[in-house]
């Protein structure tokens, strides 16, 4: 195992070993609901990056990564923010470590409301106003802000990751739109 | 009761009328534990206001009011913030209206951990970073910015405003400083 | 104002006199979303009250009622869930003062998701297993219990309360049913 | 990598496995408060596990556990506080996902309030009321039933698994007792 003391540092796994950990143990990820809010904190629109997905279509996804060995889910949180939205996207990170819900995505589909056929994760979620400029990055091909009546519409909705759309569904109800 | 039609779009009523309806119905307020925050969201510093109290004493306080009638929180948080911390103190306002906890505030002593004389007060308490400069207003003698080590010193606990040091531990313990 | 002194152990007031505070400020409400829980926690089923509303029409309820003075928000919950769902409905109580979301009924529609002519109410919303024996008490003409799946069908939600048809949306998000 | 196979379904990792992931990626725990409650919510006493520790000496825990591959939140609460207190001492789980606080063990102390020599977990932590028998289970020596009062005591607090004394106060805060 001498590929061990190469990550060690990083926190990064080589692609089998990640493979294999991924059917043996839960995973820790972090999602955020990128918005951005009035000067009262009323969320006014929500991003939402469109990447191509493995079926070779279009989907809408929300911020979403996995928690790095000795990494805090704060950093971690600022890590996938700035990765999928930009460096300057100024996040106001939580205060608190109090997810708003925790989503757990089950190889098997309907164990929960989540679904991921690679792993078991476990995603802590928070709702994470972003003042700064925000441009979509890497294997996204947009970022689009909609506001919550828009990202609510029937095909929207349909638009999205499966997970994304009921995880998105509950940071609406948190913040006080059903 | 033709007092009633001048303070109806107000939202404020007359003394007495407030000495009255205190006695007779909790009463909605609103407090915060003002912050400031690092990049990562870590809280550096909690600010406490230094008031002369009815005993003639000083003591130290968070920022707390009463919601007016046909006021959102949000809105109360960001006018109490405003009057304690002054106009361009500039709170990141909560995206949920869920609060870190309820304090409810018992005329009679030993109920819960919060007593007020004056009336049975719920009040919804959040943690509000600042951003913008803030200066002590109207009654309070300064604004004193303390780090969560400085702040939980038993002299300074001992300084609070009884139920603001039950508050503040609240806190604290809500942001993972136990 | 000798009426004052009748109503001062009781917490409550004469109609005349809450209906002119109903004017003046906002009042403390509790609501709960009663539920039928199995043995991992999970939520089985939703407890609705069928009641006869002003209009003459029937509508569909969760439990709701006012804090009065004095009163504890845990005590102002089991006595309004065992005025509504009788003596031995068992409830377990939550353990901490955190309500899952905080309801906003303003006398002016639109300004939130709740809406209610009579009042400005701030309403502290828990989601609450019940365990006894549970039966529609005084106006209530029945007592359903629905699936989840049940209670989100168009039908049931368009029987609902205007603001109780949003806060079960919110509570069926906060238990992870989005 | 044959033994792999053989704790596909368990959840379950060889020894040496488990070590080498735990150096890899943080871990999913759950934490459990475990509590008495009265009728009205209120929390009477708090159970704490007597365990011998690596250094031979004894000291207080609260429950906790790794969430197994393909368990879910509320299954591994319920197997981990069965281990712990017997296969009766019936919890009453929580009805949503969002934890009270989310606990970040890492194997340097110092960065966060939380420190495990051996791994980097991530644990969510729940106040769990139980109404059944409990009884000190496998590795534990006794189980004390402790009011709020007395378990805030020094020597108590001395006593108690380092990261699981901040918990604890994290708990009470959130039931109200600060």
């Amino acid at each position: 195992m001498s590929e061990v003391s190469q990550d060690d540092v990083s926190g990064w796994l080589p692609p089998d070993r990640l493979e294999w950990v991924r059917r043996k143990l839960p995973i820790v990820y972090v999602e955020a609901v990128p918005v951005r809010v009035d000067g009262a904190g009323n969320v006014a629109q929500i991003g939402l990056l469109l990447r191509a997905d493995r079926a070779g279509g279009l989907s809408r996804a929300l911020v979403s990564g996995r928690v790095l060995y000795h990494e805090r889910i704060r950093d971690a949180l600022l890590r996938n923010l700035e990765k999928d939205l930009g460096p300057v996207c100024l996040p106001r990170l939580p205060v608190a470590p109090q997810p708003f819900t925790v989503a757990e995505y089950f190889p098997t589909p309907g164990v929960t409301a989540f679904h991921d056929p690679r792993q078991h994760a476990v995603s802590l979620a928070y709702v994470v106003p972003v003042d700064g400029d925000c441009q979509p990055q890497q294997d996204a091909l947009d970022l689009a802000w909609l506001t919550p009546d828009e990202i609510l519409e029937p095909d929207i909705q349909a638009e999205m990751v499966p997970g994304h759309a009921a995880l998105l569904r509950g940071a609406l109800a948190y913040t006080g739109r059903y």
